[in-house]
């Protein structure tokens, strides 16, 4: 494949709000541990009003992989909206800085750029309220057909199901994609996503996905099994290749010939595992673009991941491709 | 001493921009390292465009002395202008999540937030370009005689001394505090702002401060000696009470009656020496609150400096309280 890009990534475009709280915190304000839950902007402020200090780093599920991708030399696209206020600037910045194209319209009046509070227990699990601004206003028209035309793998992320109009631009990139001869890529996102969607992602990954991303709990969910050995079967029987991560333990791999598991790597200091699921995409894309067997893809996604935890914040701390150069 | 506060900080209310850079691009960008360098908007955007990513963190020198006191318990004021942006909003949460006083009125228009990108260099040395944006709005005004005549010590940034406006502030608040009977520290925030400003500040330090803190470049500045201990010497005529910092080496603290030196204490792993003078200043102030002597002082200061090395970001990552349990 020669296309320009090796990965494209359409999603909700998100300028996170970090901090760290304990368990009390979430069960006071009713906030179901581990998940992302869509609020309000007067919701969001409401829980930011009560937070302690806190940092801002750019965000997203698949703006991150893209992030990831571009630190380690891939050619990237995204595809997000953000409104022109500071936010909005720090976002465009922060995925062009590392080398990936990005040029979706922005808005100009409108919702502000999206935010989302990620609440970090001292057990480094991450909890998220995301107030979707500006990517409400993602629509089919800010799909542009060369791009995906372009792109050998267009990732989508399961959360752009949230927004409605959202969900036409994700269908119109598929399509695109398919008719181009490239691949579609989804990530699950989390379990209260599949939860939310559960008949279309079941119908999605079946007919329109090529290579699936998914943590045990949403493969679980989306197979409606309890065991993540079946639901890897099911996975290789409807994608070409699925990967499917286990935390700490590493991923189960999947091709159309066989069903592999790579050992995580050891974390020195766990922090905060905003970010993971995301960075190990990135790892798997990154490997796979360079034509290496699935095994060595789950192996690239467990080390970048393991980066990513070690530090507050969804964005890799140091050029990955050094990283990769030190311990790949 | 029985006022609402223990510290009054009055100072530039900014948000810094950190990321990662080699000494190659400080000397390809013409940037002093190791200084704070005030630039336009337009010079800011051009520094920011070649930057990588970036994260947002509260800033401000006084404002992060004022957060690390707040953070160990001590009652605090801010004094400082932001304007009703997204990161005048963060400013403001920031501060006072941590439990600060801060109800300076907001612009609501003209210059935005300031921001000040903080560059890193594998030293864990930070080189500073500041946007002032709102913070030259900062006027008489915006002091307002009850706080300052409520709280024991009022603690000024040298860096106060760039906005022509906040200077006159600046000498209302000095006014105020000794009308009152209170204290007022200042810090040299850095040797090129005691160059900008050098016969003012020796003025300043010898008839209207009553607690110094520099680090050596900044005191010998002021002194124009080479020799810190003849500095420190000088700085004991002039003030009641007067700190140095000497980086890993600790500190040299001055009162009335003695000269000491504090040793440094040992970091495990230095990341980003921002906000390094501030969090000492904190620490010292904290136990100085607290009745200490200008030796524990120094040792308090010594130790929260010590955290906020190990991350990047002027202001502490954890909670002081149970770190000075731990440690202190």
């Amino acid at each position: 494949m020669t296309n320009k890009y090796d990965v494209l990534g359409i999603g909700n475009a998100i300028v996170d709000i970090l901090t760290h709280v304990d368990d009390d915190f979430l069960n006071n304000q009713k906030l179901d541990k581990g998940g992302m839950m869509l609020v309000s902007a007067a919701e969001a402020a409401k829980v930011y009003e009560s937070l302690g200090q806190c940092i801002e780093c750019s965000g997203g599920s698949a703006a991150n992989t893209i992030a990831g991708l571009a630190s380690m030399g891939s050619e990237t696209s995204f595809i997000g909206k953000v409104n022109e206020d500071q936010l909005g600037r720090v976002f465009q910045h922060d995925i062009r800085a590392l080398g990936a194209n990005f040029d979706t319209a922005v808005l100009n009046d409108g919702p502000p750029t999206a935010h989302c509070l990620v609440l970090v227990t001292p057990d480094a699990e991450r909890t998220m309220s995301t107030y979707l601004g500006a990517c409400v206003e993602l629509t089919e028209n800010d799909i542009d057909h060369a791009t995906v035309a372009n792109s050998n793998i267009t990732y989508l992320e399961g959360y752009l199901w949230d927004p409605d109009e959202a969900k036409n631009a994700f269908r119109k990139a598929i399509k695109i994609a398919h008719e181009e001869g490239n691949k579609v890529a989804l990530s699950l996102s989390d379990s209260f996503c599949v939860d939310r969607h559960h008949q279309e992602f079941v119908e999605l990954v079946k007919n329109d996905v090529d290579i699936l991303f998914a943590n045990e709990d949403e493969i679980k969910k989306l197979y409606e099994t309890g065991d993540v050995n079946d639901a890897a079967r099911q996975l290789q029987e409807d994608c070409d290749i699925g990967a499917i991560t286990c935390g700490a333990k590493g991923c189960i791999v999947t091709n159309i010939d066989e069903i592999g598991h790579v050992q995580g790597r050891k974390v020195g200091h766990l922090v905060d595992t905003t970010g993971a699921g995301d960075l190990f995409a990135a790892g798997f894309l990154h490997a796979l673009s360079n034509g290496r067997s699935i095994g060595e893809c789950g192996a690239l996604g467990n080390l970048v991941a393991s980066e990513v935890v070690t530090h507050m914040g969804a964005r890799p701390d140091i050029d990955l491709k050094k990283f990769i150069a030190e311990f790949g």
